[in-house]
């Protein structure tokens, strides 16, 4: 068996369990969305400010995924937040199944949305379907402006886009376009928000947007329902 | 046959290239530093930096290694420096065979360090051996000091850690205990260099510590040819 049929054969179980996975969620009505970024790019800091401004409209859970150590669960632990941490050991990213463990561990019973928060990686998590209705990359100013030339493949899989620490976009002398540009070389642009977790910038447009798309999954939920 | 042992066997296979490779830089007296580190982390600046200090002393040259994208080759090209560079294309690190295979491209006539930049991830890199000298780390004080808990196996390999953008140190709140207590968890602590690419600080430091490691090398070689 060569390499390339094993590499494919993971894959396809995966997907089985992505779309297993995709069921529950829809059956429970929960909005998934998975977030990808390196390592330090802000996805915990980003992850509690977004429910800091969602959580009196809508319920919020966490699966932090981490090679090793439990310091992302435990801040959101801390803040009250429903909480489970994955350890992946020397895996590179979240898979299906570890996903299909955790989320069995919530108890879902009004719409929530639950943020999964990958493996720090801009490669391998592009690969590997959770179940999730929205794929989210993080970039940040401070890891420069020249990422989805040299990323492609996670740049691929956003449906948002979000540049974050851009209280430094300055000092930083992050090119807005040549990022723009490099996104747009890999697909038709996704929506984009730039936003500094620690001032607080732009982080209610992008909310507002996560929103929209929380309310259309949740009536089509809805409909389904009452369509039966 | 199970997923594990086709991971064992891939990195077995691995193994075997890189043995080569180390004779082939032995035989050619090529000092091979394999860099490792997170995405926009610096790896580009301090080979650069690092290339300026020592450029009197020795020749050197440099394999980028990037899923997609010439953008370092050309910095490195546009300087005078020798470069191959490698695309991964899905790949998410370097291995021995596409190291055999860039290294054959140089002409090494005079004792070279040869800097290899590996793909910017925080976990893969760490498992293939590329037949290298000497494993750096590079981490950025804009990623947060909690790296090496979260990442612990290539801290693992590290047999020195440089941390970059010494310059934010205080405005990123930056916790250098806490970072250095999570290096010392993984493995007896190894020589740590804090540098600035952007100010320059720290640089002569660690250049004269590569020197020393250049020099006890290139000795070695020596002994052995004259032995013979």
């Amino acid at each position: 068996m060569g390499r390339i049929e094993i590499r494919r054969n993971i894959l396809e179980a995966n997907e089985t369990l992505a779309c297993r996975n995709r069921e529950f969620f829809k059956a429970n009505g929960v909005l998934v969305v998975n977030v990808m970024a390196a390592p330090g790019a802000g996805k915990t800091s980003t992850i509690l400010k977004t429910i800091e401004v969602l959580k009196d409209r809508y319920a919020c859970a966490v699966i932090e995924g981490d090679m090793a150590s439990r310091i992302d669960a435990d801040v959101m632990a801390e803040r009250g937040i429903p909480v489970e941490q994955i350890n992946t050991g020397n895996m590179c990213h979240l898979d299906a199944n570890m996903i299909m463990q955790a989320s069995g561990k919530f108890t879902f019973d009004t719409p929530t949305i639950l943020f999964i928060e990958n493996v720090g990686n801009l490669v391998c998590p592009s690969e590997f379907s959770l179940g999730e209705d929205l794929n989210i990359v993080i970039a940040s100013t401070t890891e420069g402006h020249d990422k989805p030339y040299k990323y492609p493949s996670i740049y691929l899989r956003a449906d948002a886009v979000l540049i974050n620490k851009t209280d430094l976009l300055e000092a930083m002398e992050f090119d807005r376009k040549m990022f723009c540009d490099g996104v747009a070389a890999v697909k038709p642009m996704p929506p984009m928000f730039e936003i500094s977790c620690r001032t607080g910038t732009g982080l209610d447009g992008w909310a507002q947007w996560l929103s929209a798309e929380c309310e259309r999954k949740f009536a089509q939920s809805r409909g389904k329902v009452a369509g039966r």
